[in-house]
């Protein structure tokens, strides 16, 4: 891997110690980065748009990223909020439709940066009963009545139906019908974190969004161009009823300063319109399939249909010892206690950001980490 | 004015009724953003940074920006959170520093939007009294004793002290110094918004800022590039004691989405770093005070030292009937209620969107329309 010689401290957000492969972050590749479309983006907007470019916009976002989005998600630009990425859009959304001390409903295993969000304003989290497919159907119900029968409210549930930080597992599109009529008879909203949708490799279709399996009430979907583009652009997008789109459109903060990524968002759409955007998808789900595929057969685990990660149960249950063997083999992997208590014997190993080679050579690593003896306990030595 | 064809709604956030001068919105004249030096920027930091540019930014904002902003303020990048905008920048503050139902003590005359960012969060404004010069002596002591008193918490005061929008007056060096002094005392921090930083046509020159009076403890300073560069950028920064902007970074939003605009931060710091940013505000600089001088000129009044703002009071204190002989006369003017109770005999003018033969126009009517008799009055026309 490399970044080049301003990837380090100071610059970006994270850099992993000497002589080690990190599968830590959920960060795409450098070399997947689209450096000169990006340049030509930007130079194709301000050409473009010229000052209207560069003033405040409109509070919901340019009408060309608007209208492109809307177009691709059958619905017209009513119902779509341009972002600054799809952890803004969960802080407004959050800061919008909670009071602090509400519940948030979460799936046990979930994106612990998007519940970070949730707990900065003061909700508590509370796990919804889920299986390999997502929450089981009569789960969501039941935890909501229970919380609503001790005087608290529920704000909303927070989902990740797509190839899900941290597991990779896409809820089916059975269980995505079963479930939003749930949530709409239980008069529970869905924030549907979709910011790994669009990266799929193979398996079955991806399914349609919850928002649109809801007819487009009663969720709100996040997007984002992190995963798919860059996420230093700091862009992403709502999908949602008009009326709350035009609600998080009045915040004073949108009033004050415009759209929340203007030029950003005008870059983008130029990419949006001219196809470019398409192209990159393409060649970028290839790219990450070929990683996957090096990652998954060298670990010796079923690959996951998209996303960007393997979620890897401790064979002993033990998710620190393993943690602990992989980076004495060079090897750093996330703790899975970070994405819920449910993941305390498991890791999560991201194969977004390392070229195959180095994926195939740290998936034999691991896998040999893990099938390693355990560890003699002096408890069971001493007798 | 002329924006190109892309200055219209739905791309940019306010456009102007046909046969208007608007000289409501706080905005820049489309001539003067600096669309090709933006255009290079971005293309030279791409080039430069590569895919760094585009990865998850440090948190607080890339170093090059910090480090160019810190040299400025005579501090160090420890003391620099990159924002995008200083109404993300407010938004950051209020969400990690109060609770709701805090009271904010601010200006009687202040920045509408600022203070929607504040009651966004269910803070209470107090206005604090002042004259022409800022708060007076004693008022903030005197308005936070009798808040404690009441059993409410103050969070902190809000203060525009440089070309404040809406009166376009400056808070002189001696009254800066009693005011810092002062709110210690109290145990009041201070937030300095300081969007108009720099934009000095004339007069005294600009104090220090209350942060840097302060000795950089107790006030947070919201900076931003909206009013010296491009609002569409939305980029600012905040300059507060390091273990506050390690505060600011820690949001799960930040830790989520990295530096909150990276790129732009990015394309940002090589305009700074190449002296270009320093020749734009020169000449910027020259172009709003021709903007000054032929509004001010032609309206009949004193012209303000820097800024983008004329506050007008009407002559009989009506400033509703003010606005609509204005309106009459084709010139749109700011509501003077929009920034508190006692701008109601007032309106707030901008010379900041027009060319100046516009403004020496518009201010001429203007100036008719301020000197119009009063409308006759139908209770007095009676006797």
């Amino acid at each position: 891997m490399s970044g080049g010689p301003y990837w380090r401290a100071g610059v970006v957000q994270s850099v992993a110690p000497p002589g080690t492969t990190d599968l830590g972050p959920g960060y795409l590749d450098p070399a997947l980065l689209p450096v000169r479309s990006l340049a030509r983006a930007y130079a194709r907007a301000l050409d473009e748009f010229g000052p209207a470019a560069l003033t405040y916009g409109e509070n919901r976002g340019p009408a060309p990223l608007r209208e492109a989005l809307a177009a691709r998600a059958g619905t017209g630009p009513d119902h779509v909020l341009v972002t600054a990425g799809a952890s803004q859009g969960l802080h407004l959304v959050a800061g919008t439709l909670t009071r602090p001390g509400d519940v948030v409903l979460a799936e046990p295993l979930s994106y612990d940066y998007g519940l970070r969000v949730l707990t900065d304003r003061e909700l508590r989290i509370q796990a919804v009963e889920s299986d390999a497919d997502g929450p089981v159907p009569g789960a969501l119900t039941a935890t909501a009545r229970r919380i609503r029968r001790g005087g608290e409210r529920v704000a909303f549930a927070y989902l990740i139906p797509t190839y899900r930080n941290p597991t990779g597992v896409t809820v089916p599109a059975g269980r995505r019908r079963a479930l939003v009529a749930e949530a709409a008879d239980a008069g529970v909203p869905i924030v549907e974190d979709d910011a790994y949708a669009g990266l799929r490799y193979d398996g079955p279709p991806e399914p349609p969004s919850l928002h649109a399996l809801a007819g487009r009430r009663g969720v709100v979907r996040l997007g984002t161009f992190a995963k798919t583009l860059a996420p230093g652009l700091r862009l992403g997008w709502i999908e949602a009823e008009p009326r709350l789109v035009r609600r998080f459109a009045t915040a004073g903060w949108a009033d004050s300063g415009g759209g929340f990524n203007h030029l950003a968002a005008l870059a983008v759409a130029t990419l949006l319109a001219g196809g470019g955007y398409d192209r990159h998808l393409a060649w970028l789900r290839g790219e990450l399939r070929a990683r996957r595929d090096a990652f998954a057969g060298a670990l010796g685990v079923a690959a996951p249909h998209g996303g960007f990660f393997v979620w890897l149960p401790a064979p002993d249950g033990d998710g620190a010892a393993l943690r602990e063997r992989a980076a004495a083999a060079g090897v750093s992997v996330a703790d899975g206690r970070r994405f819920g208590a449910a993941g305390a014997g498991a890791v999560r190993a991201a194969f977004s950001f390392h070229p195959p080679h180095q994926l195939a050579d740290a998936g034999a690593r691991l896998a040999a980490a893990r099938t390693a003896p355990a560890r003699l306990d002096v408890a069971s030595t001493s007798d």
